[in-house]
């Protein structure tokens, strides 16, 4: 078992059964209940939604996406108007992902070498250098309490050869991104306007400088997390773990490279390789992985922190989360239905209003929809972590989440 | 002066100054002090807010459309689920527009004649008839407290002839709906599944029937408002008013046919003309007037009540009303502006945020931004109407409004 070595962070398990866990993981901005499912504000907004609702809703701890911010404000710009925490007007825990699954899958152009991945912006194709240690200078820049490292990605169904060849490079990254991390603690962070984001930094950016620069240099109070990866390969998955934990002690783990197109059943074995070798004493972060299914099976499997932009983009496409499988709001069958979306679901979508109103909403194309269904699937899923919470507390744990699986399941296929 | 047949509606004036006035105006869904602006609902949902934080914001009557509402989700389904106050949840004063302008703007194909107007829908270019006694039908349907008669609309720069043609139909299909409207309140409502919208309905309507059909066909308790046409011809705007008040007894009185393509000076102008021969005890409503300073010029002029999209369309668009005039937020000269949009102003886009996060939001195309800006709008509508009815209370509107004017005009130029 490895040490945490920043106070600030620490997490602590309070009830087990089987490999699923409840905890309570701790950050500089405050404490978050696990497991748990963070939102995601990609470019620092969750999409069609205020952050004061993702409160109400039960968000804790939210996710935002080096790679956007870098490209879109700029990371020194967000640093310049205080940091990403005062910037999005989110007062919470908070991470960032490097944006190493963004390069390869929204960038333009890309080599990826050992120094790191060259890439052109989706947004206006200007040329961009990536590697390990100028994104330890954005995510410190952007100052989240907990940020991933880069690491290379391979599609879900990747041969051995080409899992291993990135799972070793990300290991190599990861070296690098930690002496970064480290680096930066101690010799501070770059003056405003001497990073790779120079050339978005406006002219009149000197007079938000603060009174003293030296003050403004010091790195913020992070944790670095490392990510596992090695496809739907045990060994390599088993090899990753053991070189993430031979580089240092961390305060959490990341199990990357999954929901890339493998199987349901390739993801859920590939948890349980990964399961008994991970640190107990370490959150586990399973990244990207957020149908209501997923977030239970991964929970039964020792995972304790899930993010995705599923709920919020079915959302916007008129899909919602119920115990009874996904709703396509826009069915006939909806048209004059004055029930609500879920009983017993506090959301106002499912308070304020019925079927046949939302069903009016996405007929209409009128904004209010993909507003209170994205709101609703965020709901849904706080909701089913906070049962699954109350359930691992009780010692009920594993008929609750079979009971939850089978009515899910009974009718998914029934109503899509 | 027409003594009003239906007690639950009622105006009382309690404050003058020059052609300004505060007054209350009473519906079945409770009361509106004026001068007021009324947030525009046109499909049943203002575009990107929800009714609560509408209601949050001041607003106390809010407007739909009629010919938004018939062809969807049809004005039979609104009534069979419970009225457009139980559809779009909310229970405070509403106005339905007849659709006239939306007829003559929205429709692909449309013969106007002397018993209405035949077009096609813009949605599915479907063949409709939409004349004045449809239009009762189709509004009683509805259920809003105050409704419109269909007019037949002009260019603001028609000619003398072609004005005289449209408000003297127009007075001709008042008479026909002030005949329907009696009509309906006399023998009910059309049982549900026998109107012009017949082929909307679905096969499993009858299950929503009430158990006492005979009690559905009672109509609503509403107010039929006449609109005052001519153009910008002060002897048919005479003419208009003349006609109105000769054809029955009414509670308010819409001035129509501004505010489409007439200038600013005309626009007044006209105000001017009706105002002196409309009566004084009745509640004016502006329709389609909503920019900041046409609010204020409509209230020196006796205006009471007004709507527009402005507010929340501008607001999509990414331009703020301020004091100060109007402000594009997508500017560059926002991108290191830590100040809120409008000091002192109390909607969440402005107490929560700064210019440099909304104008990220606006460049990032993140729909937060839209919500935010359309809400601020509206709220800076509401407040300045509530500013003027204080004023007027406390006998300083004539100071108020031309030092409001002044500013709002000193730099509107200066800085779009």
């Amino acid at each position: 078992m490895h040490v945490p070595t920043t106070p600030e962070f620490s997490f602590r398990v309070s009830h087990e059964q089987g490999a699923a866990r409840a905890g309570v993981f701790a950050t500089p901005h405050g404490v978050v209940e696990t497991p748990a499912f963070m939102p995601v504000a990609t470019q620092g907004t969750i999409k069609g939604l205020s952050m004061d609702e993702v409160a109400s809703a039960g968000g804790r701890m939210v996710l935002s996406n080096a790679y956007h911010l870098y490209l879109r404000p700029g990371d020194m710009m967000v640093r310049a108007l205080g940091g990403l925490h005062a910037f999005a007007r989110w007062n919470g825990p908070m991470l960032t992902d490097s944006g190493g699954f963004q390069v390869f899958s929204l960038a333009k152009l890309r080599t990826v070498h050992e120094d790191g991945v060259v890439f052109r912006s989706h947004l206006d194709g200007s040329l961009h250098e990536y590697g390990p240690e100028a994104v330890m200078r954005i995510e410190r820049n952007l100052g989240a309490d907990v940020i991933m490292q880069l690491d290379e990605l391979i599609a879900g169904q990747a041969g051995e050869s080409a899992a291993r060849g990135a799972m070793e490079r990300s290991l190599r990254w990861l070296a690098r991104c930690r002496a970064e991390f480290d680096r930066i603690e101690r010799d501070g962070r770059a003056p405003l306007g001497l990073t790779t984001t120079d050339a978005v930094l406006p002219a009149d950016l000197p007079s938000l400088l603060p009174a003293d620069p030296e003050r403004e240099r010091i790195a913020p109070t992070q944790a670095l997390f490392p990510i596992v990866q090695g496809g739907t390969h045990p060994e390599l998955r088993r090899a990753s773990v053991a070189g993430i934990l031979a580089t240092g002690d961390w305060h959490g783990i990341a199990i990357g490279g999954l929901s890339v197109g493998e199987s349901k059943a390739d993801m859920y074995a590939t948890l349980e390789v990964c399961e008994p070798v991970l640190p107990t004493g370490l959150p586990r972060y399973l990244m990207g992985v957020g149908f209501p299914d997923d977030l239970v099976e991964g929970v039964r499997r020792g995972i304790d922190l899930f993010d995705c932009v599923a709920p919020t983009r079915m959302g916007r496409d008129g899909t919602a989360f119920t115990p009874d499988g996904k709703v396509q709001i826009r069915k006939g069958s909806h048209r004059t239905d004055r029930r609500p979306l879920v009983e017993g679901c506090g959301c106002p979508g499912c308070t304020r209003y019925d079927r046949a109103y939302l069903r009016h909403l996405f007929v209409a194309e009128e904004m209010l929809g993909l507003r209170l269904l994205a709101l609703h699937n965020l709901t849904f899923l706080l909701d089913t972590m906070r049962d699954a919470r109350a359930a691992l507390r009780d010692g009920v744990f594993d008929a609750w989440s079979e009971r939850w699986l089978a009515r899910y399941r009974a009718t998914t296929s029934a109503s899509p």
